[in-house]
């Protein structure tokens, strides 16, 4: 990308606004030479509510695109919410549709995933006395409405209204208190993390900063556990403010000595840190008349000077309204990227809140002043551009930066040029990268696949010399490589084995596998014959693990034998299974689009593989929530004579699992990723083979859809794929032209006329 | 006292040294204008052993004249140390002489106290592999040596020989290393103190920052657990480092998923806050041969960035002989106020060792800069003199502060400002300060008690309108009085009854009388006659609690009748009691020295009182070790023929209670009590009763005693009392003059020729 961005100015119904007036990083990436009359409002197309049942795990609070900050209602916590209480069960997610009891608002937020993190740093409006136990503090609540970069609930127990909002790194909120007194509670020790430990000290009247300790995502590497800051401004001076703080209850003698052994302290007036695991802090008013206070939450990785700073660099002197409007009018720049016609209000408001999931994560880790944590020492660092964070690669290579690739170019641009930041703090291109930390969690080796997908699609302004040889790094070093374990036997034997990891030989087999063949399609692109040679053959080295038996995979022992007995059907439901993670058999085999023709030939021809592939929706084999079998549907646009069968059952999918209600998402998110494939499905293109420029074409959902292009990247400014309806029936139109083939290249769809 | 200094310079043997030079605060307050040549080291007469066993809580370790840093071995953690172990009893030291188990160095201590508090900061050497467990780390010790401002040992496990010394605000530690893997600790979990929660950052490979939470002294007022900053540098910089953390153990499922549930956890290189209650960070060198690091810890009750100013300010550029030749000529200096001649090598020890505990607290509060914590709520303020802090003036007001009033009286008049700062801070004047905190330990109002002292002895360089505001405020204000809890009853029965506060219904109501009795006094030098009036009735209302049946003090009823059964020896040895707070009515019924005529009158005259008090000790109901009877054996110098009864009684208290050896103090020194009650014993005069500015007098343990006075508040130069033999025995000289009464007037012992 260009260093300087060509700035244009986007007409609104009736206002005038220009982007140098928005704070969000995010829209300096946005760079276009077309001007476009925006009459839209996109957002109101955002049904923030998709996804937050069903375990969907997104929540309806305030974001800005890719914001670090996310004001969340917080009701997964006591028992008032059973069965989704967050202590009781694996529950990732801060809020819950169909529970009931709210315990404040969380500052920090992970969307779309499946291990519980982040959720801390929650606010709470409260009346009456302070009480600052969460089980007795805690209401009900009703009124909830929720737009985009808005949410408001009424909280029952306090008669209290609460409206929230947010800038890339701020949450602002507005609460709406009686007359009488008032508290607002800042909870440091209720979260959806598993790591505990922060502190906190009020700075003013109208001041608290503080720390909380996070980490630990899916409870791994505790020691990897980090810090996040705040800074709370309050528009209104505290009549009186104070800390408290529950220590631990001591055993033994000790104990017997203090009245207040494991009793809940409150320090009224004191404005020293208290560190502690269950503490926090509150502003206390007195109020005559109903009155209304505004507090605004910055928050940093990097230190708390720099969440003041966030703070007063995206809000100073600025309303909650006026946050509100800059954040919505960014989030409709961006939803606007992609205008539909046709389609009903639902299949619209399903379009446009999966657009809306895909610009959540990755999200913005770098301070507005460019600094941010270095991995794993977390030294401060500073970056030009955006350094994006949660890259959940297994989930997003799949699909997600696809959809960048082609809309928002200059993000994927900015979100690669993170990977090889992440590359050179740490040795190794990042997996699941979370707020500087790899997590491991998951397997494969992604990177390198987005990398390749993003430069063979045009996307070339970062430094590929250095992204290749990150790739090769990762695919060739044998010893203490933490994204190929295994790797050994995956290069001399073909493949993993029973005996070389735990569990997922076959698919793991098949994720190093794609891997290969986006450095073989790289190493092409850069003129590297050998790699290209060596790479290629490696990618197709699955076909080892081809049982005839069942046409299907199946794990190899370390002898060569098959695993027997066998059952492909045993995996499902994230069952642990010693060939596949979080998957079967008939939910990986045919996860080797790069090379279908190959597994064509394998299963003994098209009809074959057809038959199979039938299979696995009769046989209810199909996960639509989980990754490795999201592109079969797609797959039928290799087969000679079934090309038609995707259009249907993209259809039929959609409709089944893709719905403008809570549980409208068919499992986690992923980060966007299931999203992606809604965006993707309903404009009638999809990139099937990660690494290979091209996508499926198939019927949209819309009767025209519109993407506006960055031709900083490419030719056209904009793509129109519309519905031709001829004698043979609905054909697609890519731009003027009836497209007849079942591929499109991306060379081809930004630039055909 | 004047606001300039007129400083002079003292001739070492060999060096000359101004003041200027010295960086402890204290210095400032010394003025004389006597040119004093000091040719001898009073400070190898210090044994910093005595108190460290039998409970004197006293530590070896180094400190300067009032620091607020003091570097003590702790070896009070760990089964290894039973049965004097931290967890297992109250102990209220960080070190015990006959102890064996090192687990560190704390970096704040308090000496001389009752109840287990500060004791933090801890650093200790090892080699091999980081171990952060104390219960693994610690190790015996050899090779002790305590000097002034000196403590040295020998880690047996590591082989690392430990030296120590300290400024006022910065402990500095030499550790020995031999060749390979190095490791210092500082361990933020482990203290003393029943408070937990700590925060932790490494800044650089040569220095530490962070905070440890300490308070609720004596298992009181938990909400007003306090932070202590510190800042660690290290003479080299470490090859690696770290901080640590050992969360609590989950229960529940989530448990489960944690398979580091509980256990510690190292972040090698890590650069960002730690916080938890079990925390800490390490500096790791690999030597190719042996070596030594020093380590300078500086701390601060106000900020870490004081922390540092104070390290920069005290010690920048000093190593560690530098500090502790500092360090050690300042305690010459103060040690050199009193010169004795004669007495055995063990009688000058013991006596400047009790010097030496009377010049550690009140210690200093404020930071370098003059900063200190606003009392509660701990908002920085500002002071110009010394903030002191560590006023346990239930013991104090007896002696001590009339020993600093006679020979360091610039710094009893910073004692006192220091008071009317708490008063204007908090509105009440403190009963049992601690670093800005009234722990309301103990019972009585005895801060007027010790300004009237202070006044009428001359020493009135402070705003006496002020603190006699204050103290009538504490006698006369009947609700919401933390002072004085019962007074409403005490006003208008002249007594406490048994139903008017818990126990101690006659002790409070002496403690009343004799700060109704300072106060009375204080008025009549104001010229305030009706105060004058009232509070001299109302300081003899004690008179109502006697008992003639006994011939002692004995509780009433709310009815006005006597506790009946009453056995008046119950509540020895601190039995809870409902008459007397740590006493029994031996112990407490001569404790109105300032009625001891009336007290006469009471029994039936000086026979009646004489048999009495001697019963006190032929009953073995004396004890040496509290303070209520500690001017008991002075008390036969008001017997008319029983006045040289006082003289062997002292001696012979002296040398049953007072040795050169680690349990050569009675029982807790009472932050300096009682070795106060031991440096005037053994001069020869002692301040018998509070708030009258004269003292008893007798034959000192020493030939000669010369007392350096300052004469910005005194008329002499000095003080000389000398034995002169007669044929009738040995006679008392004060200067020139044989003395031949039993009391001397403060004006006369100061200012005679």
């Amino acid at each position: 990308m260009k260093s300087f961005s060509i700035v244009f100015s986007r007409l609104l119904i009736v206002v005038f606004v220009s982007f140098l007036g928005c704070k969000n990083d995010t829209s300096k990436d946005i760079t276009t030479n077309e001007a476009v009359e925006v009459l839209k409002d996109f957002t109101q197309y955002v049904n923030p509510f998709i996804g937050t049942s069903n375990f969907g795990t997104t929540n309806p609070g305030p974001i800005a695109v890719r914001g670090m900050a996310n004001v969340s209602p917080f009701n997964v916590a006591g028992p008032q919410n059973l069965p989704l209480e967050k202590d009781s069960r694996w529950l990732s997610t801060p809020y819950v549709h169909e529970n009931t009891f709210l315990t404040g608002f969380s500052h920090v937020n992970l969307s779309g995933v499946g291990c519980p993190e982040l959720g801390v740093i929650l606010a709470m409006p409260t009346t009456g006395d302070v009480e600052t136990n969460h089980l007795n503090y805690g209401s009900t609540y009703s009124k909830e409405k929720a737009t985009v970069s808005y949410y408001s609930n009424h909280i029952d127990k306090y008669n209290v209204k609460v409206e929230a909002t947010a800038t890339t790194r701020v949450g602002v909120s507005k609460y709406h208190f009686p007359a009488g007194k008032s508290n607002i509670l800042l909870n440091l020790g209720l979260g959806l993390t598993n790591e505990e430990g922060a502190m906190v000290k009020v700075v003013s009247p109208t001041e608290i900063e503080g720390m909380r300790s996070v980490g630990s995502f899916c409870y791994y590497k505790p020691e990897e556990a980090y810090p996040v800051y705040f800074v709370a401004r309050f528009s209104k001076p505290a009549d009186t403010f104070g800390v408290w703080k529950t220590p631990r209850t001591y055993d033994g003698v000790e104990g017997k000595w203090m009245g207040y052994n494991g009793k809940n302290r409150l320090k009224e007036n004191y404005t020293k840190e208290v560190v502690g695991d269950s503490i926090g802090a509150y502003m206390r008013y007195n109020f005559d008349k109903p009155s209304t206070v505004e507090m605004k939450i910055g928050v940093s990785y990097i230190s708390i000077e720099n969440a003041r700073e966030n703070l007063e660099k995206e809000t100073a002197n600025k309303t909650f309204d006026a946050v509100l409007a800059d954040t919505k009018n960014d989030w409709n720049q961006h939803l606007s990227r992609i205008e539909v016609e046709g389609g009903t209000a639902d299949d619209k408001t399903i379009f446009y809140t999966a657009l809306y999931h895909t610009l959540i994560h990755p999200n913005t880790l770098n301070d507005f002043n460019g600094e941010y944590p270095k991995m794993k020492t977390r030294e401060t660092l500073k970056t030009d551009g955006t350094r994006y964070t949660t890259f959940s690669f297994w989930d997003t290579y799949r699909n997600l930066h696809q959809l960048m690739s082609l809309v928002y170019p200059e993000q994927q641009s900015n979100m690669v040029k993170s990977m090889l930041q992440i590359y050179d703090e740490s040795g190794w291109l990042p997996k699941w990268e979370l707020n500087a930390t790899e997590t491991t969690t998951m397997v494969g080796d992604p990177a390198g696949i987005i990398i390749a997908d993003t430069y063979l699609k045009g996307i070339r302004d970062f430094d590929i010399e250095k992204a290749y040889q990150a790739m090769k790094k990762s695919a060739t070093q044998l010893e203490n490589n933490p994204l190929r374990p295994g790797l050994k036997d995956y290069i001399e034997k073909g493949y993993l084995t029973t005996s070389t990891i735990h569990s997922g030989s076959v698919s793991t087999t098949q994720e190093y596998n794609i891997s290969d063949f986006a450095i073989a399609q790289l190493a092409k692109a850069l003129d590297k014959k050998d790699d290209y040679n060596t790479f290629s053959k490696r990618s197709i080295s699955y076909r080892n693990l081809f049982d005839k038996e069942f046409n299907l995979l199946r794990p190899k022992n370390e002898d060569g034998s098959w695993l027997t007995p066998y059952n492909p059907e045993y995996g499902a439901n994230f069952v642990e299974n010693v060939g596949f993670i979080e998957g079967n058999a008939w939910q990986y085999t045919f996860m080797v689009s790069h090379d279908t023709k190959g597994l064509i030939d394998l299963m003994g021809g098209d009809d074959a593989l057809a038959n199979q592939l039938e299979n696995v929706f009769s046989k209810k084999q199909f996960d639509m929530a989980n990754e490795p079998d999201i592109g079969y549907p797609f797959l039928f646009k290799y087969i000679k004579g079934k090309e038609h069968k995707t259009d249907a059952l993209v259809q039929q999918l959609l409709s089944t699992y893709f719905k403008n209600t809570p549980d409208g998402l068919p499992g986690n998110d992923d980060t966007g990723t299931m999203s992606a494939w809604a965006v993707f499905s309903m404009m009638g293109i999809y990139p099937v083979s990660p690494a290979e420029p091209s996508y499926a074409i198939f019927p949209s959902k819309f009767d025209k859809v519109i993407i506006h292009l960055n031709n900083t990247y490419y030719k056209n400014n904009r793509l129109i794929l519309s519905k031709e309806s001829t004698p043979e029936g609905n054909k697609v139109k890519v731009n003027k032209e009836i497209y007849k083939n079942h591929f499109i290249t991306h060379n081809a769809i930004t630039s055909s006329k």
